[in-house]
């Protein structure tokens, strides 16, 4: 068992409102029996949590925008149905007019209806120009005639969709007297609110079995020949007139901010909450676990007494913290940004666009890593579904892929960082984000041994300098070209230009990692055990990416020794602090439903206690069927094969 | 659908043996209906399967030892039960006296029994000696008492346990008279052979879900006061006579033999075969799936023709070829050191177990890595279990972990390097491979421009420059220390030991591609085909750890970037093969499995079709209860919330 220990009090997680009954205690969330539920078990428990969810919501009274809810998506960690419904509120209330959010939010915060949102088809995905849905406009009705006109185009993954949502936002090409006016949403009936059954010429349902999200029904759909009224295309930025005339308010990239707002929302509840789970589990277990000797004579050692454990998992641990203080970072960029836009000022929008997409792909790509750097620490027993770990690798694994894929997005971001570092270089004004890329000089670092190398100035500096000097050289290379050269050129380089993208992202994280630490107002044992971590972030991602620090000379080969034996003599540190650690980031048993896991560290004794509850031990008929296979009694003739 | 398309004739794959039925078109053996079955139903499937192969290998007169069962294997990609059967009869082979092989192995070869492999406990794996389940020797009856102590001791994990096997191997701590005589191996009966109830003092049952290997029951163990006869510890190196006398013959370490030979059994089964399968997916996919436009006004691009798919990929691709090559090495040298070990010369088995666990780490770590990547290269539809990434993915990764943790067997192949090392710093012999630890120089890699980078002797010559300072500066460094201090100080090493022992597994096997491809006996335009691989094989190594070659200046910052625009060069240039490239890999649509890599390219079809086939598609009771929670008719009061 684990001994009692300290507590770190840093507050990471939302505090619980205040007379909150416990969501976790109700046996309807439960989500012990999870492991062991099929694909349409997961689904029918997650409707069932979901009413009740509500029922519970308008009980207390709490709304679906209220702060209760982030504490309750904590509770039930993900795990209940129809939530595309509020994407779905949140896609009109920001590109729907007045009217439109008069008529459809009731109906939906009531649950009169279910929404969903049809964005993604079989052929398409990030890139929505090239979506085929169509939406023609029939002036003589007044109405839209949405089609999918080949298997490519059927809506593909939407959420919701495949058995639960009686109404969905359509994404289509708008079609007006032959002319194609783009990508525009429509409001879409799909099924009966009286008996639930498909609506005239709607076919859909689930498109089955994924690496996770047992829970969600995926769905797909296909239109033919499906008429929805003129008021039905959501139409604050963009209308067609009764006489089918086309008018477009504002820009058009605010009909992609609903996805920029859900990058940022998920990178907190899917991602750095997750990683703390795998951190917490493979930590804990890691005290518990005991193999070999690192003494001949001595008991057998704990495993995160071994460097080479260490070395996996505490830079994880400092990666957790690290994207927490990032997090807080985007939201601030995402507020500011949001109080513009609400004034109708969008010159913010760009930059909230570029950063939003690098750093949802850097979160999601090191922290998937991590978990399973977790799963893979804990050996086989981090490979059995009790353990907790591969559902939350196989869950976290797709936040790479869903809401822009990941490369794409970096690319995105490489493109705003070229635009900026020319800009900067030719004394245009820049976001204070990005000054740093007018700044860089040939140069050395100045540290002189192994412990400068903890100095934040030191490494935030050399992180400086590789980010500049990585956006840097793209920008004055082959990309400056004309015509069809250019984009050839530009295709050349998108290995590159995504390595500058990341590595200006990790310089922001350990600059804000760094900054936050200075301004920690904590105590002053706790701010320490920060810096540690801090440190330990940075100089792991110098060792781990030593060619950039390495290639122009910014860092010798003898300093990058002095950093690997600072980055090694950390873990030894940190070590100490592990257990505490990871215990404040305050996770229930519940929560962490890990056979691992728990607080008290009886990970054997409930690894064998759980696997008793599994389907698999109750199944008996299959017995026969082996027997027969057997030579039984005393006979020599095997029966079936000789 | 992709065009008719040239063919690579090179034989990469067992050929199928004359007169052969088709096992894959058997539909006991289908595996269409796979990815929807819970982990009874791929149990019982597996069961059905492996007693239908057993009545086929009985009328066709193929023995378990054959030539057949390598292609019967790849055939129904594993998912038989009673594998472990297999490892069962090995061990006894190995092991076991003449005695007890002419008694066990024709009760096992005629299927009278269903043997299982019971070493790993709850509370030990990769480290033996600490194993806690006991078996004490007495001498009135001329018997072993074995125990389970305590619920850490207790058998984890064997396959074929849980719900099948009658018989398993048990290895357990000998005890005479008070005396520990360390692991041994015990024939146990667990089940009766008369109606398959569990012998008396044996508690067994399945572990539960895993991540994958839905097909196998992994099973627990636990002993209380079981009885076995003296005959039944496998006393071939080892024997315990009736007065209690321990005798042993020949190298302990023989023990682990088995072990060794299932490690190198393993890399082609299980990781190169799922990686060729993973890449043959993703490339297949990647040209029929398209995405945004490389030049405005043309058509969308397929995605292939991308930089970053490229990338992604094609170093995939060119890794499945050296380690299919590497493995051909792997195999000699297993069969040149079994013939010396038949001869009772055992001096080469420690080069065998070093070199095997080495390679099983670098295999299965890059393996798993790049079947990663195929996976998320193809976004959402990869995550799609009908995509077949998903369970190649979660099956690969547990190679890892299974047959020795990566960690631990890379030191253990660093030990072996350091000794070596010094030994040939010393003037000693050493085994040919590790010749070259003798001759680092400092020096500086000679080539000028990028093209000389695609000489394989000036990357091979780096790829050893870098093998032999990583593993020179680690035995030359704080190794060196006795007592006390100098397990603090190997400990202290380990991340970096692990380093050099992955830095000469990769040396090798870029060395060993290079030779291959010298000594290619083709067409000359398959061996120029397979020397891009090489190249690309081998700079793309350099490019992903720039750091170990910038570290000395062996490799300068300018030279980098020569590597990086010859790495990025060949891209394009397989690019053109990628696709015949992995149809050499010949695998039939039935044993891909995947609605996204089938030969014809017909993937947003096929995902629909079998979407269809999902169990989610059959459900309805819970159309009811959503109903509910929705106003039905036109009353206005939804009938669960308001």
């Amino acid at each position: 068992a684990l001994p009692s220990r300290v507590t770190i009090s840093i507050q990471l997680t939302p505090l619980r409102p205040a007379r909150f009954p416990s969501i976790e205690r109700d046996p309807v969330f439960s989500r012990e029996n999870q492991y062991f539920q099929s694909q349409n078990e997961r689904y029918e428990a997650a409707v069932r949590k979901a009413v009740h969810l509500q029922k519970k919501m308008h009980e207390m009274g709490w709304t679906e925008s209220g702060p209760e809810f982030k504490y309750i998506y904590r509770a039930v960690s993900g795990d209940i149905a129809f939530l595309l419904h509020r994407i779905f509120i949140r896609s009109i209330s920001v590109l729907g007019s007045d009217k439109q959010i008069a008529k459809w939010i009731p109906l939906a915060t009531q649950h009169k209806l279910i929404g969903s949102y049809a964005q993604t088809e079989l052929g398409h995905g990030t890139y929505l120009q090239g979506l085929e849905t169509t939406a023609v406009f029939d002036i003589t009705t007044q109405e839209f005639i949405l089609n999918t006109p080949k298997v490519s185009a059927m809506k593909w993954w939407p959420g919701d969709m495949g058995r639960s949502a009686t109404h969905t936002v359509v994404f289509a090409q708008l079609y007006i007297n032959g002319k194609c006016y783009g990508v525009h949403p429509f409001i879409v009936q799909i099924r009966s609110l009286r008996d639930h059954s498909l609506c005239p010429g709607i076919t859909a349902g689930d498109i089955g079995p994924k690496m996770n999200f047992e829970n969600v029904d995926n769905g797909y759909l296909m239109l033919q020949n499906v008429r929805v009224p003129r008021e039905n295309m959501l139409n604050k930025f963009c209308e067609v007139q009764p006489d089918g005339t086309y008018v477009r308010q504002g820009s058009q990239k605010i009909n992609y901010f609903t996805m920029t707002t859900v990058r940022i929302s998920l990178i907190s509840d899917e991602v750095i909450i997750p990683l703390m789970k795998a951190c917490t589990i493979a930590i804990r277990y890691s005290v518990v676990r005991r193999q070999s000797k690192l003494k001949p004579g001595k008991q057998e050692a704990k495993i995160l007494d071994y460097q080479t454990q260490q070395e996996k998992l505490l830079p994880q641990l400092a990666t957790a913290y690290a994207f927490h203080f990032i997090n807080d970072y985007l939201q601030e960029l995402f507020n500011r940004v949001y109080r513009e836009i609400r004034k109708k000022n969008f010159n913010t929008l760009p930059e909230l666009h570029a950063f939003s997409s690098g750093f949802k792909a850097m979160v999601t790509q090191y922290s998937t890593s991590a978990v399973q750097i977790c799963l893979q620490a804990c050996g086989g027993h981090g490979y059995s579904s009790l353990s907790g770990l591969p559902s939350l690798y196989t869950r976290i694994i797709a936040s790479c892929i869903y809401e822009g894929e990941n490369t794409i997005l970096l690319l995105q971001t490489a493109r705003f960082l070229i635009k900026c570092s020319r800009a900067a270089s030719a004394g245009q004004p820049v976001p204070p984000s990005v000054t740093y890329l007018a700044a860089v000089k040939p140069g050395k670092c100045p540290a002189k041994n192994k412990l400068e190398f903890l100095s934040p100035d030191i490494y935030t500096e050399a992180y400086q300098h590789m980010a500049a000097r990585s956006v840097q050289r793209m920008g004055n290379g082959d990309l400056i070209q004309s015509g069809v050269k250019k984009h050839d050129a530009w295709n050349q380089c998108t290995v590159q230009l995504a390595q500058a993208a990341k590595a200006h992202c990790h310089y922001i994280t350990v600059k804000n990692f760094a900054e936050t630490v200075e301004k920690l107002k904590t105590e002053a044992g706790i701010q320490k055990i920060m810096k540690h971590l801090c440190d330990l972030f940075a100089l792991h991602g110098i060792f781990s990416n030593a060619g950039v620090f390495l290639h122009d000379g910014y860092v010798s080969g003898a300093q990058m020794d002095m950093i690997t034996a600072s980055y090694l003599d950390l873990l030894a540190v940190i070590r100490k602090d592990a257990v505490p650690l990871v215990d404040a980031f305050d996770f229930t048993d519940k929560s962490l439903n890990s056979a691992l896991g728990s607080y008290d560290g009886q990970v054997y004794q409930r690894l064998y206690e759980w696997a008793q509850k599994s389907p698999t031990n109750k199944q008996v008929r299959m017995l026969d069927y082996i027997r027969a296979t057997l030579c039984i009694s005393q006979s020599t003739r095997c029966l079936l094969f000789f």
